[in-house]
């Protein structure tokens, strides 16, 4: 068959043969189609759909189309964490060792980020000296030894994946749920958990801007994971703001550090333990949440959360003196508080466009090749909901270069202050 | 604007600027968008259209792409006339000269076949010596002169369709009304005439499958010639099966030239009288229809009209001794009757299928390289609506390689003959 035939087919709304999937991801992978065809054929994809075995297909061609790790040599239930990702999820550094420290195995590969924030790799590397390129036999060890180990992805783990997103990124078409779950699930299928536990965000902060299409995203993956027999588990969760107060990468560690010794902020607390919760019962560490729910509190109380990031933290080379004392981090030469211009209500605040100005203090990438300044960021003050008066510290900036005007006018602009009470969304608005 | 968020902007269904079509058109023909951009906005535009104004929009864009031909030098309203494209299409050899007769000037540039058969280039250089490469001085000077020339499309004229074209045809994005309506209506613009008469067909032979489709293309080609003060027209007629009998170079001069001295088939004759009264009245050579009718059938009677077919080949190089005497054409090696297996009426022929088959034996190019055979081809004998009785000739099948089996019965299979009486369909279904 001609690879136009096969484009023309989508166009018409017709179901592609898995065969055909599998040609054309090897043929891709391998170069052998040009981009200009992969590319409209991704579009009728994204206006046309891909019904459910169509999206397996896809997922499992892509997850085959490069290594694929074998976690065979850790002992017991092996379990990974997904996010579709937000402004200050910082959820993996504080979850992870919540969970490895009531015995779950987390052999977890991450990636950087691209946009508003800086990715997990990112915010672990904002630790000195902290090591993210493991080798396999060192990152099974370590999963083996403590427990926990959080590593970059390897370049040879889905290339397909990575052809097709980075065409898709310059071509419109990213937002397609049956691309967005095959390009996750392939991943996480290749990394080779048993226990996959999702976090699908909605909101003007997400992919997913309504709850109904994070549902039917997370349906999708759900359905993905357990034709191929792994137990995969979602969150649907509020990305209408940013996640916990920090946003940035040093400043993340301190907030996940925080939140490890039970002192981090009510909303984050909440999603690491509903996490915490499902992960323990997911890896048959509890028989149900109300133990699990013990079981994390208990970490937490006892320290052996902390101490199970300090010692990954050590065991990848990373400086634990700034563990223990957070002020060692990176950290900004000015911070500027943003102060409240009127009394009210925070009815809302643009997660998306939050993340953005923290980029633009040097928080995250604009290009690839733009260099994060691990200190820079933001932390809130108040967040919706709260009552303000004029006067009161919205947020802290941290910052090395002086802020202009055009910024902070975008800063007030992403807040809706209002006279009236506001009504707030729980975080949690569903778990499948 | 990034190109992107230009493709996201179609792809949600929005309307583009004028601004935003002409930079794209612009930048493409640059080449300073990549092929893998383009093809992701093309298919967006098939499966999210574009509303008139964009189509008209487009069109001129296109048309400003490259060279725009000046026919102000010859004198009178100068008339085009562009067909959709079918099997068996040899309508501008007998027309042009029909009108030409008649007064009116015919500056025509046609291009070349791809697929099914060759197009009226293809067809003319059957013709010994015949030249499809004048000077733009020889070219006006000889419609001065002779009132009409046809020939080859330069490369500089609208070269933006060129590079879409190409381009739709690898990526399955050659189906969209608009991209066929602003392709054709640029090139015919930018050749400059001031009447233009469309014979938009449809069936399984043609791009349009449907009436409705075809007149749906008819009225978007005509508001973008009417948005531009040109006075376009179009016929409305039946691709469904082969238009006259022969299909093939050589043998499609040969049944011009028949019809040209009033002795060709039926329903081609039909076709050339009704475009050549509309084109008549278009080009104020005539008052109304009958006038026209009553002009056309004496330059046919008279030899007026072959006169002047044989008066332009003459003047653009051709062997006229081969339209005297159209025996000397080339001529085929082998010429073999295709006898009916069955009785019965002819209900249906695939013209497609038909104009395939053709192709195969020689008539038509499958890749832009291939050469083609101008002797190669077939002539029909029945048509849809005739009885036929077993034994009976079906069609001439002129070739140089013997035929295989396999051939032999695609041929038979493009034919349904059943037992009761076939109904037919008119040739013109409407005139716009």
């Amino acid at each position: 068959m001609r690879f136009v035939d096969l484009i023309i087919k989508k166009r018409e709304g017709k179901a592609l043969t898995t065969e055909e999937i599998n040609d054309w991801i090897r043929a891709y992978t391998d170069n052998q189609i040009p981009d200009y065809q992969v590319s409209a054929l991704l579009m009728a994809i994204v206006l046309r759909g891909m019904d459910k075995r169509e999206t397996s297909d896809l997922t499992l061609a892509m997850m085959h189309s490069g290594d694929i790790i074998d976690l065979s040599g850790i002992e017991g239930i092996k379990a990974d964490k997904h996010s579709t990702g937000g402004v200050g999820d910082k959820t993996s550094m504080a979850l992870g060792p919540m969970a490895a420290a009531c015995g779950v195995k987390i052999a977890k590969m991450s990636g950087r980020g691209l946009g508003h924030t800086g990715g997990t790799l990112d915010k672990l590397e904002s630790i000195e000296g902290f090591d993210c390129y493991l080798s396999k036999e060192d990152f099974i060890r370590q999963v083996n030894d403590l427990g926990i180990a959080i590593i970059g992805q390897t370049g040879s783990l889905v290339p397909a994946d990575k052809k097709l997103y980075a065409l898709r990124d310059v071509t419109g078409t990213v937002e397609s749920m049956p691309l967005i779950a095959s390009s996750i699930m392939s991943k996480k299928l290749a990394a080779g958990s048993d226990a996959i536990l999702l976090d699908v965000k909605y909101g003007s902060g997400a992919f997913m801007k309504t709850k109904e299409d994070a549902v039917a995203l997370a349906d999708m993956m759900i359905d993905i994971g357990k034709s191929l027999g792994r137990n995969v588990r979602a969150m649907i969760t509020d990305m209408e703001l940013p996640l916990g107060n920090a946003i940035g990468n040093a400043l993340e560690v301190k907030e996940a550090v925080a939140t490890l010794k039970g002192q981090g902020p009510k909303d984050f607390t909440e999603l690491c333990m509903t996490a915490g919760k499902i992960m323990l019962v997911q890896a048959k560490k509890a028989e149900n949440e109300a133990e699990a729910e013990k079981m994390l509190e208990e970490v937490i109380a006892n320290g052996a959360a902390f101490e199970k990031f300090k010692a990954m933290v050590h065991a990848q080379k990373g400086n634990t003196a700034q563990i223990d004392h957070t002020d060692l981090l990176p950290a900004a030469k000015i911070v500027t508080p943003m102060i409240s211009p009127t009394d009210g209500y925070i009815h809302h605040m643009t997660a998306m466009e939050i993340g953005r100005l923290a980029m633009e203090v040097g928080a995250g990438r604009a290009t690839k090749e733009d260099k994060i300044n691990p200190a820079a960021g933001i932390v809130l003050n108040k967040k919706v909901g709260d009552k303000v008066c004029a006067g009161d510290i919205l947020a802290w900036i941290h910052h090395d270069e002086p802020l202009d005007k055009r910024w902070g006018q975008a800063f007030f602009n992403a807040y809706d202050i209002r006279y009236e009470a506001a009504v707030t969304e729980p975080l949690i608005y569903k778990v499948l």
